[in-house]
């Protein structure tokens, strides 16, 4: 494949504070050789996610992520497919999913990728509702948040990769669900198609009264993935006993130091003790052992046409970081993915 | 009784940071009457408990407890003499224990009183290891700490009325017991006598560092009273899936206005994402049906050897506004109570 050209988007220097364009810069490199267990890829679509704006960010990727070095391809999950296999249970033209970054071609392990299978979606849901952020949604809500019918369940990205499963399966659930977004028009959205009782614009002035007026039976569930206004609104109107989800916190990740005062951690800790919360960590990574389970129950919801996916498609790798800095900045409107195949069947 | 003078510790003015003597004044009042259903009761021990800080702070009190007006006697439990009852289930001469603060003379209703059985333990323990701080002790680490044999347990104020109960729960449950304390002498108290496995001194300069050594396979459970340096230190070495009890906050009570920046409210909910930690409030009422449990499992250890139980004990109501300055800095040693019977036999 020596004639063929692997474009990677690459990190050029540590954003300061929101990305720019040219915190990124697509590099011609070549197509990997693999070794015996791995896979050639190509890449179809790319994912956009948050977190990946904590690997850029040398204050926050300690402890969750090896900091991406400048000049190294942006991380992220990919949808593939096969190209070459050297790993007993791949063959050329299989469909996966897999950390390949944000690059045409990828080299990795076998037994790093897990099949997708094309027809329980569109291949892009598999980086969605069918993958990683509908996976954390349905691992958060159904085995930590302790969520019952009649509760109510606030979801601080309605739209979002995450947030828009989680809305969906608290409906399900029996819950009244209230999310939270950045404009009218998503909004409207959030309630219209996706089912959500109420979505509150988070750039309103009077937001946190919006909350509280939006609560008067108070939240039994925040799925937190935002911080900042957003979650402090939330843990006013918070339910004593209420369970609070720490998935994201997009607001923080920006933030190349630590943001200036007042301290709010005790005040965070003193709600904690009086309203008898319980804020719980979540980390995907830990119930990867649940993709059967949850793509037999978001598949099922699709096929009968209870389940929305609004996705926010961008074409072609040089528009992958444009597509970053348009999702921090709130310009997207549903999951961000990145299409960069030519191919027009996929 | 209107020759008998009901000496009374009052608030003089809302502290400002650190409480001073002249921030308390004792007045005399008249011994009050009682209705139907009260109880008339003559303290025999005060407690002196961090809580009743938050109660003179304006900023604090507010979603815990009324603020305690100027002029008005300065609440907590107290372990009582019934002098007149008009409550069917107590006559003259029983002990109780009740929220009649730091007087005297105090009139409560009976149903708000609990039975003191004077067999257990000295009265005075009824304010500490067998009253509400060891309740609170008992219910967070029986209830929500889910603490195994083997594991290590983290307890901020190893002397305190809630930290030693805590503490020796934790070691018959076969944990490895790490206390903190604010100086040497009570450090080593605390491992000899109250058996912790280790017990360090908040006042070391490289205490965080201390921290990390003492605990190379992580600490299983927080239980947090103190907060400040103290809590930082035990999150930095908290392990994966680790439980925070968030009781108390003793480091911030004395803050009249929020604590200054950066804000460290993003870091702490970061570390309970990637550690997957679990963070729980405990508020003690919710508990007070565990009393019979609790007395039941405390007073065999009494009474077996196996628990001790170091009080602080200052005589005269004149001095309660002094002891509890002392507990605030740390010049205690063990549970604060405060002695104002004349009565040597009790």
């Amino acid at each position: 494949m020596s004639n063929i050209v692997n474009r990677r988007m690459t990190l050029q220097r540590y954003p300061d504070g929101m990305p720019r364009d040219d915190d990124f810069a697509v590099v011609e490199g070549e197509v990997p050789d693999i070794g015996e267990g791995d896979v050639l890829c190509r890449a179809i679509y790319l994912t956009v996610d948050p977190y990946i704006r904590v690997h850029l960010n040398p204050r926050l990727a300690k402890g969750y992520a090896p900091l991406l070095p400048i000049g190294g391809v942006i991380p992220g999950e990919a949808v593939l497919q096969v190209e070459r296999s050297r790993f007993p249970g791949l063959k050329e033209g299989d469909f996966v999913a897999g950390f390949g970054g944000w690059q045409d071609f990828c080299a990795l392990p076998g037994a790093s990728l897990r099949k997708v299978d094309p027809t329980l979606g569109p291949l892009s849901a598999h980086l969605g509702a069918l993958g990683m952020p509908g996976l954390t949604a349905y691992a958060g809500f159904t085995r930590l948040a302790e969520a019952e019918p009649g509760q109510t369940v606030f979801v601080s990205a309605a739209l979002g990769g995450v947030g828009a499963v989680v809305g969906q399966l608290a409906r399900e659930r029996g819950c009244r669900t209230i999310g939270v977004s950045s404009s009218a028009e998503k909004c409207r959205y959030a309630v219209e198609t996706l089912g959500y009782d109420l979505c509150l614009d988070r750039n309103q002035s009077d937001f946190a009264d919006l909350v509280a007026k939006a609560c008067p039976e108070k939240i039994d569930v925040n799925f937190e993935n935002v911080g900042g206004d957003v979650f402090w609104a939330a843990l006013h109107s918070m339910k004593d006993y209420g369970r609070m989800i720490m998935c994201g916190l997009v607001s923080d990740y920006n933030n190349d130091e630590l943001p200036s005062g007042p301290d709010l951690a005790p005040t965070l800790i003193r709600y904690i003790a009086l309203k008898r919360l319980v804020m719980k960590g979540l980390m995907v990574a830990d119930f990867f052992n649940l993709y059967p389970e949850f793509q037999q129950v978001v598949g099922a919801m699709i096929r009968d046409g209870r389940f929305r996916h609004k996705e926010y498609i961008v074409e072609g790798i040089d528009n992958a970081g444009r597509a970053m800095i348009d999702m921090m900045e709130g310009r997207n409107f549903g999951k961000t993915v990145v299409r960069i195949t030519d191919d027009p069947t996929l």
